[in-house]
């Protein structure tokens, strides 16, 4: 550990490749794969502990990981090729590691999540923080400890925030760690059950990072989309909503006022929207200002200011001279964060992704943007 | 086949013991169980092709059958002496019959959803229907066919009623149908959306049966209760919720003057509670009736003539001698099915769920009551 400690606090200053914002180790089996990182008793209380493996294949006799269990992708969810030794995709630290870094020639990859995305969905507020910590812990020991060029992102459960307080500060100091995921639930970000989290984020300097939680109209718990979609593809599209409730929502309870420094990355939700929804913003806060008093800025100022946006999936405008407006329109030279969603089947490889791309700005987008937001922790 | 139909068609007038009617038959792999009864296409779409086994634990490459997987039971969800060489209980129909019917001398018993009760929670109505439609042909097959005692609900989808109405038609005439499994929605049971079902039903005289899905406050497109709970304890005593609701809507839409002959059965859940609600209802009447023009008679008279309750979970009031006067209260004479829910963990055997129950009641409840229900469908 102490190699791999050194390498990393001396390479923040000499990263000068791609950091990839959005990678994802999963696990072999589940939840089972955290059995290690908890007491029996908890193992007991998840339906994880002993060995009724038949038991796994039956509901009301094991917790599952909410997550979009009724759309499924046709296409397979994962890159055909991440599939390694018959494993599930990023399973295998090793392997992983040389197809996304000496494979995509990108330097660092931030992990999220695995399959926490959508731990916000559970009723259990214990439930969801003890699965957080023990991936936190999983996280650590068998992929950030494998290999330097992982980073990673620390999972807390939103539903009880004096919980994930605790956790962010047993965590927040152990090598690798850049920045806390936060899993999608149905309150929106900007109320105030969030502020003890925005405040333990500020002050240990971690970006928040968001990412679709997949149970979006899935589970009665999870955040909604307006209107239920009945095929992926049509569901698939429509997971920027939360992101754009959320977003709407930071920016009009003052929480960037509240918490100037506070950043927050929004994962795979798109970006191209956000151009209209500032233009909107702004727009609206001419007249409409009396009722936000708390904001000493235009709205466009705070995003601009505390929220990024990651590239993956990338846009790929009908017409090709459109990408560079479209950057342009949502400033990304300041709030893009390339990321590749590494293992699954819509991954980006920067160099195709991001072609067409003036050569500046790329060098923004991969380098020194994401430099920028997780500064001294990468 | 032959043998048993003649025994079947027979066995109406030979049957004297009791008859269960709430059994449920597990599938040994979820979706992939019904392989055999669905186009390659099919199970391409549903994720359940091919021989991809890690894609199973992955979200997003293959459907699941939407159940309680955020509440789980402590207990074990089954019982455990139901689990017969390794595998999960009831999923094999020989010793499942050797257990049921000659371990608690029950006579005949009816398959009810195996785990398809929470298929209402599908977004898409499709995959629903073509599940039941898989589902109808495993049971007819691995099943009724297995064993005389065995009889069968035949499985339709909510979402799609005029599919649901060919399924009726394709499936009901086989031996060993007693009626049809309308798995719960999101959509009461008033509302003109199941005519078409009650038509059917009616039609073909197949009682509708209904049963906790497992998804409730669960999924999103689920039914579901009045607030979110947190245990699986508390979720479960609260599952009785949608059923008062489709019940009120039943009656209150005047379903049952519309299809004065249409039984609805509602097994697993409860009916102590169904007292107060035609006490309440029956009140109410006699200042709002003007709302519900409509109705005939007064509410709890359709509740009578035309639903049925199945006993278990058995009423276990703190004075013994209650039991009776509840009893007396529902109409248990004309209203209440022997259930035993075999093979879940709160199984009732019927010599000890029905102690204390006099004999001419016991007779009704065991035996005349459901012989009045499903006719000479059994």
């Amino acid at each position: 550990m102490t190699a791999t400690q050194t390498e990393r606090q001396t390479g923040a200053g000499s990263i000068t490749g791609i950091i990839d914002s959005d990678v994802h180790p999963n696990f072999k089996d589940g939840l089972r794969d955290l059995r290690p990182y908890m007491t029996e008793a908890w193992q007991r209380k998840l339906g994880i502990g002993g060995d009724a493996t038949w038991a796994s294949r039956f509901a009301a006799a094991s917790y599952v990981l909410p997550l979009d269990y009724l759309y499924i992708n046709s296409a397979g969810a994962y890159r055909e090729d991440a599939i390694h030794n018959g494993e599930a995709p990023a399973t295998d630290p090793v392997f992983s590691a040389k197809q996304l870094f000496d494979g995509h020639g990108i330097d660092v990859g931030i992990l999220i999540a695995g399959q926490l995305f959508g731990i916000g969905a559970f009723p259990d507020a214990d439930v969801a923080a003890t699965v957080a910590s023990a991936y936190n812990d999983w996280m650590c020991e068998q992929w950030l400890a494998v290999d330097p060029r992982y980073r990673g992102a620390l999972a807390v459960a939103p539903q009880d925030p004096a919980q994930a307080v605790k956790e962010i500060e047993r965590v927040q100091g152990r090598p690798g760690i850049t920045s806390i995921f936060l899993p999608l639930h149905d309150i929106l970000h900007g109320n105030r059950h969030y502020y003890p989290i925005y405040e333990a984020a500020q002050k240990y300097g971690l970006p928040i990072m968001v990412h679709p939680s997949g149970t979006e109209n899935v589970f009665a718990q999870a955040p909604r989309m307006a209107g239920t979609p009945t095929y992926y593809i049509e569901w698939h599209t429509a997971l920027a909503q939360i992101h754009q409730s959320n977003l709407l929502s930071l920016v009009c309870h003052g929480v960037f006022e509240k918490f100037p420094d506070l950043m927050y990355v929004i994962c795979e939700g798109g970006f191209a929207w956000a151009a209209e929804i500032m233009w909107k913003l702004d727009r609206d806060y001419k007249g409409l200002g009396d009722e936000v008093p708390w904001l000493k800025r235009k709205p466009s100022d705070y995003i601009r200011r505390n929220v990024r946006f990651t590239t993956q999936p990338m846009i790929e405008p009908h017409k090709r001279e459109h990408l560079n407006t479209v950057l342009e329109m949502v400033y990304a030279d300041e709030t893009l964060l390339f990321s590749s969603d590494y293992p699954h089947w819509d991954f980006d490889d920067p160099k195709l992704a991001l072609a067409g791309i003036d050569r500046d700005l790329l060098q923004k987008i991969c380098h020194d943007n994401p430099m920028a937001v997780y500064g001294h922790r990468l």
